[in-house]
């Protein structure tokens, strides 16, 4: 089969042949419809950070995966060849205390798909059937962004969000989403901050009720305004990672609201944990993977009714074998894109 | 000022002169603009049921009102001459343990305005401060039914409706406004169960997805099936108090979903408690009045982000003078009405 | 092996040689250290009520077991030979929406050991690895009353009890185990509700606060009373299913109270729904099987922390040839015992 | 009447003769029986920090006490003289949003008692009716602090704490207090972090079941060992506001764990926010204040039961004359202390 491949110790891929999977008794054997590049896809892309220490040589990447079900293992339960699946990215181990308190999104033996094993930007990918979510076919285009949604679904629905003012800081994918998911939701107001113009109009087109720039004059004054006589909004849900935007939401929140923390600073953080956490008695929850598999149904039903129409942020769609297009697009400092997609 | 007096102790109200009502220190003096029918004024129209029981000779009913103060009282705070009000009915004292653990809606010492107080189907009303709710004017004609409306918003709301599938249980104005904010706050699928064709029309006009007859044959397989793969809805919110429809309820929620408890039944009620309740792990969920004052800080929320319609659910609208022909419509058999609403 | 054998469609069991159970592939062979008796093992045993329709001939009733791993299939993950465990009854699926929602207590395809499959009152039993806990070997002796237990765990802490008030119905094992987990985790006031004398003991030996009869003259009152100004018991668990308990109890719970539906009676129930659950708000959460492995895992926690000691409810300890006293024990009218307790 | 005053804007107090406070109608008048110093007095003292701007001259300092009611205000309710009351001393509006959503704790309008009002080190003061709470006269002696302890109350209780393992750090008095509430509400485990040795000594006193300096090596590995299987501890209380034990507990806490955020740094804080809060998934709760009057309700309950002692953590008690011996002891370097108390 073809396959994107990290051939050498640095920065690009290779578009090669490979040899096609071979599955355990519990995986399933996947035709892959579509892929699509996460925030995380990018160090291992380039070759920096993190990426090194983890993936081997050679490796594929890829992990935001939907396809058809062309083999089953013997111990594979639940799917049948022909099923059409997304993919959760997280294989948890099912056996660790987390996992067995159903917060397997922090399962103490967690492997990522296409981080920690070989992944899916390729013809084929195995995938544990545990990890297998079957999808009805009429979704199948967004079936590789699901994994990313069911974040966003996580993060926006952990807590109550109907008649509430929400702030959204970073208007990358999982800030799109969680506007289109927040007022689905029955959320009052929704305040997107973001600072490339591509996405604020993206914002604007998900229904953002105010859109703010993050270098605009009395942002927090601004900001708070909107969440009325609350002295600020009633929700934050931080998905920049960017520690000025985690700053101004943790002032930004109303005394007794919630923050939710989903972006990832690359650095240590310096935050007034005194006058923004403990006396404003602000809840700070912090947001990673999807709950398995709480958040798929609340994705699914929200899909199933037309509540959200996630597939708008698919702003790129390459044939794989362009895959340094597809990446350019992803890493363009214009942030002119939503979400890339690669059909191999 | 003109009011609608119980003056003998039988069926009907007179029209009549009485003196305006004087203000104790913590009241406000309020120029009704509108009042609305509850349900449970029909009894005292009627002199039946609990309302010789309840009720004094002379006695003005009506307890679902809105207008503008007009005299405040030396210890009432909040309000000012000029302000328009809605009323929350609930005279809670402030001091029992239900009010001391924000539980008002269950006040141990509660009193009803305009059932167990002097009310307000009147030109003035006399209103504890402690019960005014502020109101922008432009929702002026519709602020009688807020205090209903405050019903739905708590029964609906008290748990979570996002991407679940709901079935609500009669459509007068509770379950009409119960349709309306399920939908706004991201149900998946609302199923309405109603026998009055009109009222069946109202459900659809307020986005019901289903709606079915009380008397359709296999209705449990229609609903279930609607709950898909759940083996039932996730949530049932019961507004009509009928005895099958609880029942119907009760076996149509899915194994550990949500049953909202607010129609009131006339009788003792049978119940197969170990096969709905147990053995499903149901959670039942009496609700009565409203989250002093979060149902009415949501309900404002959803009214002025334009989530919600309620006005729609207002058919009719009287002179005070002919409340004949408004309790006339209320009592008629055909169920041909939402909310009927009087103008003083 | 010696296995207690229904061999004929009629009351009592026969102790015989059969054979040993060949374990599946996801299985684990445990050699039976102890069994106890449930409730529901009465019906198998005396051949009535839904026994008949539910169980095959032959058949080895019996499902609170604990003992040795011997064997593992191969695709029995998570434990070895020589593990000592306690055993989940609930062979839940795995695969329908409630499991892959974390209520695998009301999975669509639960079959339960020892009633819809063959049990363990015998020297060894088959049993799904994913139905094992392990367990430190010097709780073995109270290792076959865990499965009950955790009913108590889940019952009791589903929500909130510390510097609760709370009213127990029924002190059999599952109320005796509740007196012990609430007084544990902070219950200001447990008031036991029992009729036999030999149970009133024992509630009293677990800490229960007040011991009540059902025929005592102002019961409610006196429950009420104890409840202080809240007009209630804050917490009302029902482990009876008792129809006069149950009404009780709905009576007692105080406005905006927890009723948590344990018990469960024969027959259809008539309750006031109206002023019982509606107008007071209460919430009524039906309680049944384990939060697997949630309740687990606070039942471990509160075994080794010595916070609960409830292998004091243990009152019989019978070889298993010796059956027909051990059920002799659990049938006799006067309710003498607490937990029976067979070893094979 | 005596009174503490700072007369002068310079450190230290005048113990000397003043008039007698004037009651507001809504107030009552409290001949004060024992009132005891919280750290926030300290910069009130010393008169640095925060105190200079926001004390006047001259000032009674005091917001913990207890004592009789003495007069009555005309809209005063729900006292009468002769009432033993304890003081909630924060003086929230009851008109702000985050009043009327039952978050009084973070009060838009909030007024602390005795640092931005006149307070009550002294013979008598002026409480609002509305911040009363009646107390049996048994409790006397520890009246002044239910009010901090009201602060762990709200701080241990506001999520599960049954069954879990707990790490608190800084045994002052908020710390032992946690430990009390913690142990009596069903925490499997309770580690306690303190570098005093008095306090180590208390902190043993009051039931924690393992002690840690947090000087000492490994600190976070034996913390995580105490969590067992969970690779950390279920909850953490912060008291201290300590830079290096709030980054402790933030590594200690498990993943999906609780970390309540009560103890107040003096300047901003560097936290490692990617791999503490969001890739582990912690919720961050901060606490200021008490529930009013839900945490008051609980500490009452917890009491009257003998479910906590917390006299235990009164260590001096000082006539209120000898003043400079209290804020002596408060104030010594070695922190061989509790809670100091004063007598008018």
């Amino acid at each position: 089969m073809k396959a994107l491949v990290k051939t050498k110790p640095a920065k690009g891929l290779e578009y090669k042949e490979v040899d096609v999977p071979k599955i355990k008794p519990d995986e399933l054997l996947i035709k892959i419809h579509r892929a699509s590049i996460c925030g995380s896809d990018l160090p291992v892309y380039n070759y920096t950070g993190w990426a090194p220490h983890r993936i081997p040589i050679p490796f594929i990447p890829g992990h935001e995966l939907c396809g058809t079900v062309v083999e089953t293992g013997p111990a594979a339960k639940g799917f049948k060849k022909g099923d059409f699946i997304a993919v959760e990215s997280h294989i948890f181990c099912g056996l660790c205390y987390q996992c067995r308190n159903d917060q397997r999104y922090v399962c103490a033996d967690l492997k990522v798909l296409g981080l920690d094993t070989q992944g899916g930007f390729a013809e084929y990918a195995a995938v544990p059937a545990r990890c297998g979510w079957k999808l009805d076919e009429k979704f199948k285009d967004i079936g590789s962004i699901l994994e990313p949604l069911g974040n966003a679904v996580f993060a926006t629905l952990h807590d109550d969000i109907a008649a509430k003012t929400v702030l959204i800081t970073g208007c990358g994918a999982q800030g799109l989403f969680a506007i289109d998911i927040a007022k689905a939701c029955g959320a009052a107001k929704v305040i997107a901050l973001e600072a490339s113009d591509f996405r604020k109009k993206m914002a604007e087109q998900f229904g953002a009720d105010v859109i703010l720039d993050p270098r605009e004059e009395n942002l927090l004054q601004k900001i708070i305004k909107a969440g009325g006589e609350k002295s600020g909004v009633d929700v934050v849900i931080e998905m920049s990672g960017n520690a000025k935007a985690i700053d101004m939401g943790l002032k930004a929140v109303k005394p007794g609201g919630r923050f939710t923390a989903f972006g990832l600073p690359g650095d240590l953080l310096t935050i007034d944990y005194a006058n923004d956490i403990v006396f404003k008695a602000v809840k700070v929850q912090g947001i990673t993977g999807r709950e398995v598999f709480k958040s798929w149904h609340k994705t699914d039903a929200l899909l199933k009714s037309g509540k959200i129409n996630p597939g708008r942020v698919i702003t790129h769609v390459f044939p794989m074998k362009d895959f340094e297009k597809a990446f350019g697009a992803m890493l363009a400092p214009e942030k002119n894109c939503g979400k890339v997609v690669m059909t191999p």
